[in-house]
């Protein structure tokens, strides 16, 4: 494998398809977006992509079986008829600059392929969330930009960069004629954090014609948030009893002096 | 996108033009004598160069609109009819050695497609400058660097390196016989430095057949100036308590033996 | 040399072979098993693997003589003829991502071309043995893993990283519609580990059709272990002096204060 | 530029022609070497190697002009008609590990080109000599092997690495069918070393039949050896005060306890 290769598993017609992209970043928002889309909505694997860009190393699956690093494309068909979806997710980023741009490109081949009619992808934006995180959209074409702050997203601040897959895809997005915008769930980035991929998941829903179950993500958030409230309660012990070895010393060097 | 790829806007045609360079370096000093020029002339877009050898990040422009991160060529058609320019700065320099190879290698390509007479780079030189920052010049052929240091440029110390593409861009155009020459304005290099890029600007304008406001640079100089006095207030603030806490330490030690 | 290459000494005719592969890795465990599974079977070398991708020094052999890192196939002719052997183990892995990738799918090529029926790549696994180091498997397929286990393997946990070649060999082998399985070593992993070697051989022994001394391997193992004993100590000393400095500071301290 | 390329001056008809090469590396002393002999022979440049895998700067050269890192091929024609010899030296060695079989490969092909009979590599030995450095030799072939014995050399410890383009040279002259001999100069390391480099011409003189003024390189000899006694000097300097220190503390120390 010289180069990345999509390898289909099937042959699927869709209809006016939209892919809906979210890899491992900040949070894995993206990743947790589309993992929980695709269980919601039963979405079935069509095509692996592999590359010599992920790291090297494979992982054991259940029952000691072995496979090599990928990205995954599912599809879902709607039943309206009007737009069925296409999702992607993965184990893993490229690891050089090169297969950053590889990836991307191949995932937009990808789309072209199957005729997208749109592209969203999904991330997460590091800030420290006040409650509800918000999502932070950003998209190759006013219109589509406008949709996503009717559901309820914010415009990025001007500047900004967006880094990885979700941002290189809206910026390759242009040379294949295909729009796309992209949704950054704000988080602190360092923990999984479902709290802000349901937020994204929420302006999706409202963007899109497609009715899956949020609240499945309501269980995950809680073991999410006690995680960060054990690890504060460490943090803050280890804080404690720095502050009472520097009094100590404190004492010691008054006493002398 | 496998390579660095040019992709032109609209087909332009230029009288022996002359390519000036300034990517983003040391104190900015290329790109902010770039952009000025770019303003100042009205000079107007007519290429971008994109490369996988550029961050694997997007910038978000204003509307919440997402771009690659790019090069841009610029053009501006002189009255006289003597020499048209192609001027060409980006948001950032290649992130590999072969990248830097290959994208100074298809700026020269695009030059040469157009024709162009001479380059011109600029970048910043690393010298706490006296007063007013000096130019430091090289060049690919005696007659072009005379001509810098009749403009008031001084000649570069032998055995200096130029690094990044405005060195590169001389080093390869031997390969395509095109005349180069590299102005280099004196600069700590840690801040944007305007007030370098203007003393570029002065021996370009003395150099070629251009008459360009560069007295709209020096709003952009205060404010760098003010910028550099605060860090240094900063600086010796924090120098003086250091040294009263070490007096104070010394005190103790004093007190005790 | 621009890719990886493999350079064949003479064209043999293997019965049914079964390619083992061990590489340099943690404690040494894929190199030493297949060091001594040649020198025991007197396998023969038949061919050599080059790459640019492996690190850019050469070795001076016995002699005075000079070589490239490089892969080295060895073959070995069942008596019984029912699989004979293709053995692979080299000086180096790859030092980049795409040469992992690369030199995995060269080595595969390689087995493919014998018509290899099997592979079987050895590596360590990083644990503290408690007494004999167990053996962690995983393969490509049911049946395969089944026969590691019943040799007294037990299965990897889900979810657990294989990283380098012997790894990427199975997740690559796939694509060339041959099975695999991965033979893991328990070792610490920072020292050279013969008797994790050990272990993986008896493994191998009970696996397949072959009977080879591993006894031959228990002076190897007598060395390494007073290696390690005699690092202990060192460093039991090390920190003896350690907490004996730490105490007399202590001393002076409370007499201060 | 895409890749390493080799750009000749001049069509040179040689005879027999054996290839000399130092690039810089341990002490210089492959550099410095050449430079000598180029200079003693008047030997004359013939070509240059270019490479995007040379660090991305260029260098000012004398009058201010500009060029890009490279590796030079000089000529020498023997009087006696028995042996030409092609010299090559260069600015850096490649700065990937690719890059560094490419160049090798590269070299090789220009001597195979110019059908020579012999290569000679030469570089630095990491060691402290005692008085005079030894020079340690290792070939691709014995009787090279023997020749630079007998000319004083001593051969290579088994298992010692020969890092860079010297020893891939070696490695890869057997693709080529070249015999090639590495000759290796004792030295530190850190600073350029002409001391070194004499040994090893003296034993390049001994084997080669050509006659060049080695007392040439006294005076950089003298000059290098009283920088290594500044900077001697200055080490037992810092040393001495910071023993004065540690002393002063440990009177404080002791007066309070």
């Amino acid at each position: 494998m010289k180069e990345t290769t999509v390898k289909e598993l099937t042959k699927v017609e869709l209809t006016n398809p939209i892919l809906i992209e979210g890899l491992p970043g900040l949070g894995l928002v993206g990743k947790i977006a589309i993992r929980h889309l695709v269980k919601q909505l039963k979405a079935e694997k069509f095509a692996y992509i592999y590359s010599p860009h992920f790291p090297y190393f494979v992982l054991v699956s259940k029952k000691g079986n072995v496979r090599l690093l990928r990205g995954t494309f599912y599809f879902w068909k709607s039943k309206s008829g009007k737009n069925d979806f296409i999702f992607f997710t993965g184990d893993s980023q490229a690891q050089t600059i090169e297969g950053q741009y590889e990836i991307s490109d191949r995932i937009l081949n990808f789309a072209k392929q199957h005729d997208a009619k749109m592209i969203i992808t999904i991330g997460g934006y590091r800030m420290e969330a006040k409650d509800k995180p918000k999502v932070i959209a950003a998209a190759t074409n006013q219109e589509l930009l406008n949709k996503a702050l009717q559901a309820g997203a914010e415009v990025s601040p001007t500047g900004s960069p967006i880094v990885g897959t979700a941002g290189l895809i809206l910026g390759l997005s242009h040379f294949k004629r295909i729009d796309a915008v992209c949704l950054l769930g704000e988080t602190r980035g360092y923990l999984p954090d479902p709290k802000s991929a349901k937020s994204v998941l929420e302006i999706l829903q409202s963007m899109l014609d497609f009715d899956a179950n949020l609240a499945g993500l309501d269980e995950e958030i809680v073991k999410a948030e006690k995680m960060v409230t054990r690890l504060q309660k460490i943090e803050e012990k280890r804080a404690l009893e720095a502050e009472e070895t520097r009094k100590e010393e404190d004492k010691k060097v008054t006493y002398i002096s």
